[in-house]
């Protein structure tokens, strides 16, 4: 992983939070330092969650809180495809548009063997598009681009060999406190904010910083040198 | 895992520490309950690390600390094989003999992917022998003896998938303060007992707990029912 | 696998047959210590084959066949879902309504890797469903159930290292019985009962029963102590 | 592998240029020996490219392209399926019908963990097909047919371990000039003729042979004997 | 596999019986067919069982039993390196040996995921002697000889996915025969011939036979055509 | 991989020529950007080979290849540790020594899952010497130093999913010529030169460069930034 050149970074999530939870003090960190952060939510609920039990203007919640979040990190643009991220090809057009605007030198995204389908699906969405972002086809998506970094995130399933841990220690505040801002989750996920601390800390451990963020290369493109 | 019934457990250990490091909070919770855990070191050094930088006397020293943290952790019995786990028949012979007399209800062991080539080695000299200890064989070691549950527990090489995961929030404080004890090791893993109290923070969440420790089955006899 | 004090167990299976022929040991001699078992069969067609060839009363013979083998191992309730197990949301819904409604301690399935596409679907979606049904979403499916025990059943692709053998010596008489029942299948799998017997035979030899049936542990959700 | 006695082989290719790139100069060599040939490909456009960037006549171009490499290649019958290879079970449907009709004794077909989702979708049908055409259901598609040798060929994600390597050195100048013929797709490959005659270099070295094709050997049938 | 065409076979077991548990119907089918089938012991010993519980003339009854099982198989030669399986260079070189004198056209050995630890021994160096036979060196052991077919069999880890499986109705009768010779063994093996019998049942069941071995082809080295 | 920054580069190989098979161009390119390379050769035999089949002054003569082939390459100092890389903790000692006295900031060496048992051999002390390393233990063997960059080259054993592609196009002669040096060897491997093009053509071709050199991160430390 090379953050320092790093101009543009693209984060994909699933659903709001997921950037935040896997890495939000890196987004920060990079904010900080100047570069002008993504995000792209592919959907505003999780496809395992019906709106059945879900009061409407929920959704208008989660936009605001996500807006919040989004200011706390430093993030320059949030995207919302508002689709669900199941194999349809329009998804994968959407995502290439998105690679192509945006040209990212580094992009993060989901694991492939996360516990929950829609995360898995948005990290082999990613991984296709950003493959086929670069080739010489469907033109009128954006010009080619080669987004030389692709790196996974952690949330619950934890990486037993995580390639890149990111030192966090002067962003992890920023990173609890935006997680905080996500009042309307909080019945889901009660602790979360020192479940995410302690990760931090044990992350941070490993490569003797206070608090870290751990990160899986992503396989699939070669990275040229 | 059922540690109801557990009437002895069975810690193998590469190294002193690690089985305080793994499985100290349960070891502590087993023996609060009126198990015996019997703890079997296999050396007092690491194979990777030579005796040149180290004084003589710090095997007298780690020996002492030992007895201290065993005795915060309620460990009924220390047994140390002084052998370097690699590959002798002996050590095999010398686990089915320790298996067969503790006769424990369930087993704890290194996990077969650490990245440290010890650890790999003690699991999987464990495994084999829990295997063999049952079999109508080798009776100048002992009567035949059945283990029906064998579990790795983790120490940096974390779990993506934890089988199981016990809670310790009764039995934190001991892990923490056996750990403490071993003061000849604080060079070499500085801030060892805040990574501890986190890790046992983010696996205690996964469980709706406030400290947890988290276990692999290992896959190599069947249990019956 | 703690089966002594299992009060409800939950079988998914992709087609009717399935249980029985995976599982139907383990079934009946649940029933037979009192466990309240309820079968959930997603359909009656297997997707990879067509109603084309099948006349329009089979589906009629195959419900019939499926009550008597659930009288002969006890099942105390058969639910059919009726629907092809592929990746519709509202699949994942019904799951989880039965599984808050019959609240088992035990839930059998697929194995993951299964030859048959139905197969590795049902497997992925109780996987999701048991998690997500524990989860404090969706209250308009019921409340919220931690099922602690997950395992799949083998068919025709064996486990190289099952993790639970089941001792069905007492009830192998019923499986084979139950399974003869199912006439209708008789052109597709002749010899099955045969089969079964043997296969029953190789698994009880690996624990020292005369019959047995092989499970292996399901690791997405840590069972908790 | 056995080709000496294939009287008639099966080859599925996601896209027309499939077949010729990951076993062009195999399928040359089986027609020289008399083997007759068919090949199917599923669809004329990759559901990662959209029509969008494409002429409406691109389409009859890759077709006369095809039928030119087909003669070149000494393929016997081409079939396009015309159907984007995702999970549909009309596609399984068509694929036992074709098997059935061409009875072959080797199926070639894509690479499981291809980074192609389509190439990936064309494996899993083809798997599941042939296992369903050899069973005795569907018999309006056609007669049983068990096809006992089903091998996938390579593209861009070499194999570590190829079970086995065809020797090409003479009929490596037909599967250049085959692929040679479609210019439609060389803005998207450039240089794709000289990387074929690379790679069949590499692989023809690792048996003393001037050019190979590498193959890896589906595991999801048992040949039997 | 081809079986057809082998008109010399070589067959590497750990201990003696663990090539007619795992290829004895194999065997008999091949010395029927007229192949002139060789089997290689390491030791007489397993490693993990010390002679300390075992009376010296156990090794002559071994030996004798040995002789007996072979004469009933039809094995062509026995050949016993008296040597454990375990990283010796001194090993390499006898296989090496053994391999150039016998010249097979198939070799059979253990599965690389036994739990066995000598067996997976066996497994690892089966495959480099094959790889090294092969090379223009060491030409003090016999001339280069290349073996295309290197296949696994199975024991008590049963394969998930069988390469390949025998038909053995013809020849089930000789294997059980074979075992019971054996008595030596019977203390630690009881019921071995019908767990036997029952997995050549199931393993033929896979293709329609009344009696299977099933066998797993080895990656390492391609099979060139 | 950044290789831009790299002061000191450390390469590690089982024999003499597997550095240069595996990393030569990239090695000539480190060593013509100014980067100082280390190259650590552990045998100048092959353990699969005795030395029965050597003349004695071979070794003479492959010491004075390897030095021609390191001229052309540009590799600054060349280290024979003269020893087995078959677990010894004295290789592991020797290993630390080395990467504490060259300090470099890449690594590279032999692929976890070579068919050669010496290279798998290697790459596991790699990986354990550069953790051992940059702990504080060993002090008489030097300063701690962290080695944030470890990666594999590959041999014949090709990478489904190399993580890196170096383009070598301007150090592509340099490799062949150096290769070409090694005129002991070309009984064994006739053709290697023509082999290593080929591969390099394919490799290259997948980052759209003429000739290029793969690689894969090695996972066992994470790097940090």
């Amino acid at each position: 992983m090379n953050l320092e050149k790093v101009e543009r970074a693209l984060i994909f999530a699933a659903h709001p939070d997921d950037e935040m939870l896997g890495a939000g003090g890196t987004i920060a960190r990079l904010s900080k330092q100047g570069t002008k952060v993504t995000v792209v939510v592919f959907s505003l609920e999780d496809t395992g969650y019906s709106t059945a039990g879900l009061e409407k203007n929920v959704l208008e919640v989660r936009k605001k809180e996500a807006r919040q979040a989004a200011g706390i990190l430093g993030v320059h643009e949030s995207v919302v495809l508002e689709t669900v991220p199941q194999g349809d090809i329009s998804i994968y057009r959407e995502c290439i548009r998105v690679i192509r605007k945006c040209r990212p030198q580094i992009i993060f995204t989901h694991f492939r063997n996360d516990k929950n389908r829609d995360h898995r699906a948005v990290s082999e969405i990613t991984d296709e598009s950003c493959w086929k972002a670069n080739q010489n086809v469907l033109t009128d998506l954006g010009k080619p681009w080669h987004t030389s970094q692709i790196y996974c995130y952690e949330l619950s399933n934890l990486f037993t060999n995580p390639s890149d841990i990111v030192d966090i220690t002067a962003t992890i505040e920023s990173k609890i406190k935006a997680v905080k801002t996500q009042t309307s989750q909080f019945a889901l996920l009660p602790g979360i904010a020192e479940y995410l601390r302690s990760l931090a800390k044990v992350r941070g451990y490993m490569i003797g910083a206070e608090y870290g963020e751990a990160f899986l290369l992503s396989p699939l493109m070669p990275c040229k040198h």
